[in-house]
């Protein structure tokens, strides 16, 4: 038996070495067109910026070390440039000699990754991509003598290429065509990661279009000029799907190779993984892109089961993803209010502003949570994080909540380790299902900070019950000052029978709404208070 | 309504703020004894270590912030001691003047907590214990100018104390009767906290005993001594059920007061909560005692729901702890292997030796992790994990699981989180579960540290398959050197039908066990490597 894998990275050499294990006598040959196999391609951009020092940090595998090890025939330098399924052939070009050799197959695994996106800018071809070690050299190359650097593309990996720039010492620009960055982010919670990057010198030019490339700089589309030394290309990726393409697989509407829950294509000998495919959605099971290391390294691993025999397959994704932002932890899971919004799908969006671990030990920081519920079934669609700690943990942990199907107001009950420095008695996670339970249960009721303005102009009374002196330091246009401490003994002076109250977390506020809670009166407590409110208008 | 509540701290002031938001009319009394309420027990020892810098941080509410924002009735420095079950009143003393009152209650709640276990060693009364703001601050006053502290009891409370002792200055010397620190954890998972703590500088004295305290230090069971300025007891707690047994409530056979589901004592008008009661177990339904703060927080907020009318039920405990040992973070949920084997309940043991994030990336550390299945269903009985880094989210991503009823395998299909300084692109928990599937589906087999020398005497053959280099510098007792990279090459040399193999960790000797396979040879893969097996036999 032969197997044939295009593409020796993340997918594709799971696949081998798990073929390997399983089948000790197939021959397994994994062709891949650029020099290196197993790099980490994750740990590309920290090596561009000196995070990562040593380049052979990045190698994981060699071809000698796989041959030794597991016993697999690895060419580097090799492209598949063609496919004939019913002959069940390879067409490999050795890219050195241009040689072609053509290579029969009993299974093919397709694991080719994705290709950046290239709009058609006019000098676009200056611009440089991070995709492989050899995009890794030619970065580091231009930024050696460097000083200025726009990177095009808000997305991880132009978030993380301007955080190396600045790390490697160049002054860097970055251009998003939308109004935020991280687009898994719903715009209240991008805004602290805007506020980071810029406190540390990225200049952030949101809603602007880059129309040119030259020697120079680059051009926006409002005739500003941005002057670069280095220009990067990071607006995304999309499947690479030449070779499914050429060899007549069925190529779905998002874009990527369709594969069924094994993982197969639409012809039985052909198999794809990775970034190249399309996966089921966890919530919906609708077609999507999720480009991602651990879903690439898992279905390598399950097609290797599936090519071995074994009952093995695919499970849907989440999109779990987390991305360091100068120190910040940024992280989300499942689907984010803006798809939920252009879906029709009802929910709840609850924010929180909780600390990392006891804020009477050293060191705790506050992180900003966002989670979405479905009303009816209470079952939580997605979660986002940001902060400095201990977001990369709540995220986990509310992704495996929703894997075993948890209720949102099930995450109160969570049992999660506790001790000062780790977390809190009632930790950040239990507190979501606390506010959700009190949310599905019309304990108390909520606004968002976007649904705040229609309040007010309806007649609404909002009162801020924080203190003083934080109404002082910065408050709600119309917001009237009534402490939470003051509110017991002065709740003759609440006339209206429309009352929305805030403080800067939401805290406080739970407790005054109750406190108000009275026949005939609408109470709402601002959700995650002032902190999201401002975070979400951009004050 | 007037609800009393017993007890100021983690359960009983839960259950008082709970109980005023959902009852803005009930009149609530707390009944403190200490001269403190909401305080952070567990931070306390990090105060006595001058790591919680501030005394008042440790006061996170005070009777007459409480008053203010609750509106709640704090009496500190005040004792409930008597219970008129029958009448619904309790008896409340006073301590500074010794004046006694009656109140009557339509509900009570008891959340008085645990005492510290005090062994009747000659001299005990010298000994010093910690639970609260008092303790405290004669701790802390017992260690200004003292040397030298021996610390009684290796649990949770001893262990921080020795750290926070040593991080004071002194000399500390720590006294276990049973032959490990931390019962909560198997003996192969202590170890690394033994090691860690010796580095420390803290004289461990396992399997020892204190058998009387003098003015210059403890006398050991075998004649040794050790000075010291001070000793601290902290050989456990135990419920306090002084009260409880006045009233006639029912006390179970672990010892704590016996509730139902809803909180409630064998009398209908008193609720018992937190560290007092005995709980119910995960797994098995058993009453357990488990007193941490994350369950006695959410049981106060629980029994307030009840005694509000609303529906609310107590959940099973898994147990989940954490603990910080200098540096290390220790973590254990569910049962562990001690318990397993004791009762009876077979179980398949799984050892792993993860990195806490990618080993390219600068700062990745090694962590130990333990998984515990049940054979036949598959389903996570428990788990534990040792490491500086990332042990904490690993610990509650697994007791999520188990909480959601994942199956050991399906870790594997948990979409975590990963970018390469926060994971790995298969996580810890991840390879948990793809070394679970194997085991399972009996792909491969394995032995644990303990099985060895047995299965050495009966004739098989062990093979280390790390390097030379790795042999030299350690290796167990008759294993034959066998490098994985050579081995592909030398099948030949293998002719035994009973081989054993081991690398580092398990990774090597799994990509190994898969090689040896062959018909009518039974090949077992070393669990966790040699560094279980030296972690488990002590070398
Ligand atoms: C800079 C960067 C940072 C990233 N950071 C993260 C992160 O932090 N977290 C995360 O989860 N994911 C991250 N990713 C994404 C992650 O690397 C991918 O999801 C994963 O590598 C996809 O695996 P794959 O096997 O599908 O494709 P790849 O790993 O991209 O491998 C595809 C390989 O196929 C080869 N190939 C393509 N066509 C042919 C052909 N015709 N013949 C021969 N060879 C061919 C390519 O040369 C390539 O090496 C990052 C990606 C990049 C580029
Ligand atoms: C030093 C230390 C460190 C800890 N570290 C951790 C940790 O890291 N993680 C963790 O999860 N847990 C930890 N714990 C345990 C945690 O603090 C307890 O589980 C939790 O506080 C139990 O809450 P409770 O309400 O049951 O009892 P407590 O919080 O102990 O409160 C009981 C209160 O009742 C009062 N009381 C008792 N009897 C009477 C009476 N008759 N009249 C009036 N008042 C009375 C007592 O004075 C006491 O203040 C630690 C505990 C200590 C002491
Ligand atoms: C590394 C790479 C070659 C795959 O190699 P691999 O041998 O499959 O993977 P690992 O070294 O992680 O080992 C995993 C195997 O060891 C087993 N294992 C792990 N820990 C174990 C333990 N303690 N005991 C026994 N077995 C263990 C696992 O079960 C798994 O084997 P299985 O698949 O047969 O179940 C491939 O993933 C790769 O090229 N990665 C780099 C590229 C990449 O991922 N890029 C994107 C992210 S930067
Ligand atoms: C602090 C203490 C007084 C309890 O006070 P509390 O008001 O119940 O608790 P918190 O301040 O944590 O607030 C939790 C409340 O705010 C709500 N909340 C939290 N974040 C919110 C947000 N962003 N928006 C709206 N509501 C929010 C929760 O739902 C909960 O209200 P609920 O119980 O009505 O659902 C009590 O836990 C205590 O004394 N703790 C210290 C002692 C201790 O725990 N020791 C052991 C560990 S060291």
């Amino acid at each position: 038996m032969r197997i044939v894998i295009i593409g020796g990275v993340a997918g594709g050499m799971s696949a081998a070495t798990r073929a390997r294990r399983l089948l000790p006598e197939a021959e397994i040959v994994v062709v891949e067109r650029s020099g290196h196999v197993s790099f980490a391609n994750c740990g590309l951009p920290y090596y561009v910026g000196g995070v990562i020092e040593q380049r052979s940090s990045l190698l994981l595998q060699t071809p000698q070390s796989l041959a030794a090890r597991f016993g697999l025939d690895v060419r580097v330098g090799h492209e598949v440039v063609g496919v004939d399924a019913s002959e069940r052939t390879v067409e490999v070009r050795e890219l050195a000699s241009g040689a072609s050799t053509t290579m029969a197959y009993d299974a093919l695994v397709l694991s080719p990754g994705a290709t950046p996106v290239r709009p058609p800018i006019p000098g676009i071809e200056r611009a440089l991509t991070l995709r492989d070690i050899e995009d890794t050299d030619a970065l580091a190359a231009a930024i050696a003598g460097a000083g200025r650097a726009v990177v095009i593309g808000g997305g991880f990996i132009g978030v993380e290429l301007a955080e190396n720039l600045r790390h490697a010492g160049l002054s860097v620009d970055l251009v998003e065509a939308t109004e935020q960055v991280l687009a898994p982010l719903d715009p209240e919670m991008a805004s602290p990661v805007h506020a980071r990057m810029r406190e540390h010198g990225v200049g952030l030019h949101l809603r602007s279009q880059v129309v040119a490339i030259d020697a120079e700089g680059v051009e926006l589309h409002d005739g500003r000029r941005l002057d670069a030394d280095l220009v990067v290309a990071a607006i995304g990726v999309r499947p690479d799907t030449r070779l499914a393409t050429l060899a007549g697989l069925m190529v779905g509407e998002r874009g990527g190779i369709v594969v069924d829950e094994h993982g197969r294509t639409s012809d039985p000998h052909i198999y794809a993984v990775g970034d190249a495919v399309e996966k089921s959605d966890a919530h919906d099971g609708s077609a999507v892109l999720v480009p991602l290391a651990n879903t690439a390294n898992l279905q390598g691993r399950r097609v290797a089961d599936v090519i071995a025999g074994r009952p093995s397959s695919m499970r849907p994704v989440q999109g779990t993803a987390i991305v360091g932002v100068f120190g910040l932890q940024v992280a989300t899971t499942g689907w984010n209010e803006k798809r939920l919004r252009a879906s029709g799908r009802p929910y709840r969006a609850i924010h929180t502003h909780p600390l990392d671990h006891a804020g009477y030990f050293p060191g705790a920081a506050t992180m900003s949570l966002k989670l979405l519920v479905d009303p009816e079934s209470d079952a939580i669609l997605g979660a986002q994080g940001v902060g400095s700690a201990g977001v990369d943990k709540r995220l986990d942990v509310i992704a495996t909540a929703m894997r075993g199907g948890l209720r949102a107001r099930e995450l109160a009950d969570l049992e999660l380790s506790y001790a000062p420095q780790f977390g809190s008695a009632k930790d950040a996670v239990n507190m979501l299902g606390y506010v959700d339970e009190n949310l599905a249960d019309e304990v108390t009721h909520s606004i968002q900070w976007h649904e705040l303005p229609a309040a007010l102009a309806g007649g609404a009374t909002l009162i801020d019950v924080r203190s003083a002196s934080e109404h002082a330091a910065g408050a709600i246009p119309g917001a009237v000052l009534l402490p939470v401490d003051e509110l017991r003994s002065r709740l003759g002076d609440v006339t209206s029978n429309d009352v929305i109250v805030h403080c800067a977390v939401g805290v406080r506020g739970h407790v005054a709404a109750m406190m108000l809670a009275a026949p005939g009166r609408r109470v709402r407590n601002l959700d995650g208070g002032y902190k999201t409110w401002a975070a979400g208008t951009g004050e």
